[in-house]
């Protein structure tokens, strides 16, 4: 097996892209594409399955993809991969009220990285857990629902953090660390 | 375009083959079969589209699928198409308490069946809405939120009422008599 040293990853999210460029653009030339790509319905395992391999058949070589999720203790990890959906209906202060019934506000944030050499190949998966806390809306900086997330152990939230203090710490990073120790160990 | 008198109705939940068979069993003969069919993410048209297309692709004929969502207004929709994934994940009590925070309980309890002559075939909808309001859970009849869910103009949860009760009223029903006036116009 052999890892190029530049790497496609599909998304059509730039703060994702600025992410992983500034978490392994030192190592990695970080290619781009974006593609409509199916989101199944399932475990994250299935999704991000899923979601790679459809990403290696329109390529026909390596491909890198992501999935983001933010999994709430009280509804035993919903929204989960579905947060997109409702943070695009109800907004960051929507998902802080969503828990108003509930009686813990602890959260995990989630990502969760696929790559594979091409259609037909293995898909390795990468995943960045983050412990914390859902908080009501704080800060500008970031991106979707980082307003909401306070890791445990920070007193910020991830949108009150300069990027590069979220990406020393964020479930990206955490995930991208995995990514990058796979790819260095198959140069 | 012909349609038969019996239809494969591809479901593995009992109760809404149930459902289906006393609302059209009179008129048509309701065989049942379960396949694992994919559920993408996306809007309601395109994830009742990409599960027709696949049963039409595994039975190579004639095939009925249905998809049930529950969309509260105070989330613009959702949990929508996948409220499933949060009743196994909390139930109807967590259900319920998920619009704590809100201010308006009102719901719309939705089903919509696809049907299609086979593969490459158009894929016909046909919806039922039903508005109502999410309620603290009430009555052991039905299934799945049947019990938080008390349309307009009822005393009466879903889950209060006897099947004949409830079919004569519910978002199942309305979609079911769609499908009956459509299939009998092309007899």
């Amino acid at each position: 097996m052999s890892i190029p040293r530049s790497i496609l990853f599909v998304t059509g999210n730039k703060h994702k892209l600025a992410d992983v460029t500034s978490i392994l653009g030192n190592e990695f030339e970080i290619k781009n594409h974006s593609y409509d790509l199916p989101e199944i319905q399932g475990s994250l395992q299935d999704i991000v399955t899923e979601k790679c391999r459809a990403a290696a058949e329109i390529v026909q070589g390596p491909v890198l993809t992501e999935d983001t999720w933010l999994s709430y203790d009280a509804m035993n990890g919903l929204p989960g991969p579905y947060i997109k959906w409702f943070l695009n209906s109800i907004g960051c202060d929507g998902l802080y009220h969503m828990l108003d019934g509930f009686p813990t506000k602890d959260a995990k944030a989630g990502c969760t990285f696929g790559y594979t050499e091409g259609p037909g190949k293995p898909i390795h998966m990468f995943d960045g857990i983050l412990h914390g806390e859902v908080v009501s809306p704080r800060g500008d900086k970031g991106f979707g629902w980082n307003s909401i997330f306070q890791p445990n152990g920070h007193e910020k939230t991830y949108a009150e953090m300069d990027d590069d203090e979220r990406n020393a710490c964020s479930h990206r990073f955490l995930a991208a660390m995995k990514l990058r120790d796979f790819l260095q160990s198959q140069i």
